[in-house]
């Protein structure tokens, strides 16, 4: 099941996305859950869902503008330098996860512009698998930590590479640099993530290209990681780092400039789809 | 002027500090703005609770349970090597303000425990200046920037320093590690807040001191800086900074343990103060 948030006739909603559209749930139990985060807060929000996913299709895809798959995490965790080929490109070297934190208006949705900061020349692509927390908790075991995940989607995780430094802050919370979405996949239809492979297609240009098993730390081990020293809670989102082939790295350097289409593409989720623009001021 | 957050009766309320107690402002406007932050939002606030300070104070402080000044923020960022003698301790040599974030619920009030965690040895302390966004923005610009402060607090960013690592994030988020308080001394009150003087005491011993004119990004550069690449709003928090004299870089090292009262002292603000516990599980 693949579940979206959008915005229709201007009002944020949420809902089921199948091939003939969209089933709208803001409409259906929006009284009792006002969007994803809150549904994902239920104990039994996949079975509420499922009890939808064979109504006809009020919503055409056509009618609504993508929000971020969650517009509203509490917390976003971003792990940076987690796959080998992206730490050889940084010279990584430190073995604990790399960790930084997005903040939630830093985001945007699937078919929407990411918007390059005028300041930089360096705005660089990271296509990312989001991994999106159902059932919260804090000091998780690795061994049952994919029961805390609700399910997965893709991330552009744009970077402002001159402004990113050690601690990434400042290169990563410019305003709709983080695309997210086009839709969370339940993690009922992915029950190992390492079977995930993902692309990242620069104006049609494959990019980036790894295995979801080539992750330095895996799911379970960054879940429980995070989990150690701060809790996590339903619709928080985990990014897990991106591959090789990021722009900066490159001969010569390839950045990301107004009219250019970034996409990222993960086996079982979809292809996240957005346009560059610049910032406007 | 004084404002705190607190419980009552367990009950989350907020109020003006004074010398004969608190005057409780949520039984007073808690119908229109449902906590400290809410309050700050409108544009007018300094003016709003103006009007009641002249009122008989209605609760003693042996009756609350201190909150952090703002339970609640949007955004917490924290400045790092923010002072000459802590930049030369850590051989910090970047130019651009260390930027990195801490979660709400990492946070802790005046006179609670802050919690060591179990899994290190080298709980740090840090005294810092807190700054409280007022008025909100985007590119703020630094000649306006103080306009848009509304206070003033003391902060205790403890520090987990073997999970710190050049990105900080699982170093600075452990709960009950960040302790924010007493109050907000109201902006109105500190024009100025380079006149400030800072003093950390363990156990009644000075560690640090140091004074605000010394920060090596002054406040209305670091409000400009921030808010360059992230919007700004009522609540929002910035640490900038903790001089030198913290335990790692002392020899022999001295980090906190169960059983020390550590202490942050500002001019014009107070003394926020907090006993260490260890984490139990």
């Amino acid at each position: 099941m693949k579940l979206v948030s959008y915005l229709l006739s201007g009002n944020p909603s949420y809902g089921i996305l199948t091939e003939q559209g969209i089933i709208d749930l803001t409409r259906r139990i929006g009284d009792k859950y006002s969007d994803l985060k809150a549904l994902l807060s239920a104990s039994d929000w996949l079975q509420i869902a499922r009890n939808y996913v064979n109504e006809i299709a009020d919503v055409k895809e056509e009618e609504i503008v993508y929000l971020p798959v969650i517009p509203n995490p509490n917390k976003i965790l971003c792990v940076g330098m987690n796959y080998a080929e992206k730490r050889a490109e940084f010279h990584e070297t430190n073995s604990a996860p790399t960790l930084f934190v997005r903040f939630p208006d830093s985001q945007t949705g699937h078919k929407t512009n990411v918007i390059k900061p005028l300041i930089t020349n360096e705005f660089d692509y990271e296509g990312e698998l989001a991994v999106i927390i159902g059932k919260g908790g804090f000091h998780i075991e690795e061994a049952e930590a994919l029961q805390h995940v609700a399910g997965y989607s893709c991330y552009m995780d744009g970077s402002v590479r001159d402004w990113q430094h050690a601690w990434f802050t400042a290169g990563k919370n410019w305003p709709s640099t983080g695309a997210f979405g086009p839709c969370l996949a339940t993690a009922d239809s992915i029950p190992d993530p390492k079977v995930l492979t993902l692309k990242t297609y620069l104006n049609k240009q494959e990019v980036q290209h790894d295995s979801l098993n080539n992750l330095v730390h895996p799911i379970p081990e960054l879940i429980a990681y995070i989990s150690s020293f701060t809790a996590l809670s339903p619709g928080d989102v985990i990014l897990t780092g991106s591959p090789g082939g990021v722009g900066k790295k490159r001969n010569p350097p390839l950045f990301m400039k107004e009219g250019d289409c970034i996409e990222v593409e993960i086996s079982h989720i979809g292809r996240l789809s957005n346009s560059v623009i610049s910032e406007k001021r």
